[in-house]
């Protein structure tokens, strides 16, 4: 396997892990959001606001990662 | 293993594992909204926006990570 | 492994994991769907149509997947 | 591995994780509806043709996998 | 590995995983409807149609994959 | 691994995998039974009846996978 | 790999996966006996025909699995 | 790797499954004894009998793994 | 495989890793605060502010990881 | 890897399962029996003895497999 | 794999290992501490202090494996 | 891999594996014992006493695994 | 594979896994103590004491476990 | 993979597992303890003296493992 192959491979499990991750982290955070408007409706403006925050500060990592795959496929090759 | 094959296999490990994560999150996500209507049916309207906003971002970055899978499909070979 | 054999391989992996992940997630919702409507038999009109948009929203990377399985099938080869 | 075995190998995976994905997936709703009927017989009719659109839907894609399976057995070969 | 091997071994995968996954489903769907006549054993009837439908259902898509496990053996050798 | 090895190998997993899904299959259905005896001990006619026709139709693909497992081994070789 | 050492491997998988299956089968459906009987020592008599019946069933397809690596032990060598 | 390698190998692999699965199915056997023991100590008797049953049912299917083993290790070789 | 193709892969995998761990860590303290909120809204700024410490004491090691993965696609190579 | 070096490989595969194995079912007996005398400090001497036959029989089998890795260790080489 | 190749492999695997699970321990950590600070906000001072030593002690370990994934990176290239 | 080699790997995995099982079944033991005591501290000679000899029957089989781990590795080198 | 290599990858190992284990431990451990503190922060400077021997006793052997990779590093190369 | 190889690999793979398991042997018994200190503050002699003799009963075979990662280092070499 040569490195081409490998940063092409390397690439494909970055951001696959990346976006298994991030989709697994947000839909805990979503669904507690959910459950917690289901419960006091009143509350929807306070608890969507951290859930913004929330999912912003969740999907920093993986898009982090993503990048690392894009530079593995555009710089390597 | 040469670059072209492993950009092949890559595009689909990224974009299977990208749809295994987002349909497990959106899962969750969707299935709490149901849960809270069955609960208070009045609250319909409120718990599905939130909902349709949640699984959009959810789906952020596995689709992000489908592109990856289409890159190296088309930009390797 | 050239990059016929790798491209169907991948499309094989793609397209398994799609309807692996999709199957549980459609599983997830519509039981949940079922359990609401046992418990609340005059809800049924509304639980269905949030479960009708959940599992196309479920069901929509999934679907991307499968196409990138189809075009590695029919593209590369 | 040339390109007919692989065909081989993928058509055999993409056809199991399908049928394995569908059958957690059915068995899920269908024990959920059987539950709900045990607990409320006269709601048969009500969860039954739930469970009978909940079933085509989960089932969806798998077939589609299934097809690509098929796909990778005669077309490739 | 040649495709003879190749259609050998999906065979068994396909056909194994097919078996698998129907026996987890029908144990759920069957120990559900047990546990539901242990309760009301004058809903023997109701239940039992249901379980013999769903059973149907289940068995269907590992039936599917079961004919690809033997498509691949008798077809491709 | 030319043909032979490969059907000899398909049909331990095959076989293996088939008795190890109804082992569990079988066990969920009949310790549920057992547990339905214990608190109704006169219901033990319609449980049993019932657990008959479930671990047949449990280990109705388990046995067919079975089936391919000998196949396998008789036909390829 | 050639077929002789295909056979004995494929033995091997297919005795120990039968051997663990039945194992946590059986263990399910005594363990469940044994607490029924915990509770209802009347019950004894009952309770343990029943456990008969369902080892029996249960171990019946670990055996024919078993049968499987004798075959691939003495035919295919 | 010839005969005589895979069949040591696949010696070791069903002695250790079967030893693996005997030892969780009798924990969980004897552990549900005692405990039953524990809540009513003038059933000591009825208990420990059906834990002998049992422990001999579930060990009768390793036993014959085992068997597998010490064939592949006498025979083969 | 030489060192560029191991550091291309290696790259990949620490920064997949680190983004999948980082959002399971991530998703927890986020919806643990999320449920903390929707119990009692007056006491947002209090948790906002430890969830941010939190987040940022998270993300910390995965940074550096995800820093580990740079150096080895830019140093090695 | 000729047949000594699978034998090695071998017996620490058996041994090590085995013991894995036995300490997960031994641990499992001993924390019942204890959680058991922690209740019913005067039932210490009938717990006892159920706990020092079962763990005879839990061991029972891991050191056949114990044998059968000394077997392959001096037998084989 | 020369000794360049597996260093820069053994790295990424040492800093992606102990990002994973120093982002678990961490999420579990901060969790709980958010969780209490929820039920009684006037603690907020006691359990932030002990939380900044707790997250402190379990970065130790994972901060030396990354020292060692920087080591096998510059040392052994 | 020649024999030396495999006796090497196969200590490690032997030794490996036993001290794995054998932390985890003396932590149950131990940790149920801590629990017992801090219920009833005046039956902690009772708890003690039944600890020591449980912890010492788990020890005895990854004991004799290790001694297997030492064989391999002096015996056969 | 030479010995320098698998000295790199194993030091890799041994410091990753030890990272990891210290994390989960710990993270138990020091939520435990927080949960407590949050319950009586009265007891703080007790469960304090006690978390310090025990942050201290579960660091203990990942601590040797790093040494070894140190030592494989640094000996061995 | 020679001898010298194979040691260095099976030392790293013995000391991590060891550290792995004891770190989760560990864990489990000092937050136990400290569970029973937080709800007993008067019991912590007790209870501290036990969690001693637990935790070296518990890390008995991990250095035992240790040390033979140590003679494969060191012996083998």
């Amino acid at each position: 396997m040569d490195a081409h192959a490998a940063a092409a491979l390397g690439a494909g499990i970055a951001a696959g892990l990346a976006a298994f991750g991030a989709s697994l982290g947000n839909g805990n955070v979503i669904s507690k959001t959910i459950e917690g408007i289901a419960r006091q409706p009143e509350a929807k403006a306070t608890l969507q606001s951290t859930m913004f925050i929330g999912v912003g500060l969740v999907e920093a990592l993986p898009l982090l990662s993503w990048v690392v795959g894009l530079l593995l496929m555009f710089t390597v090759k």
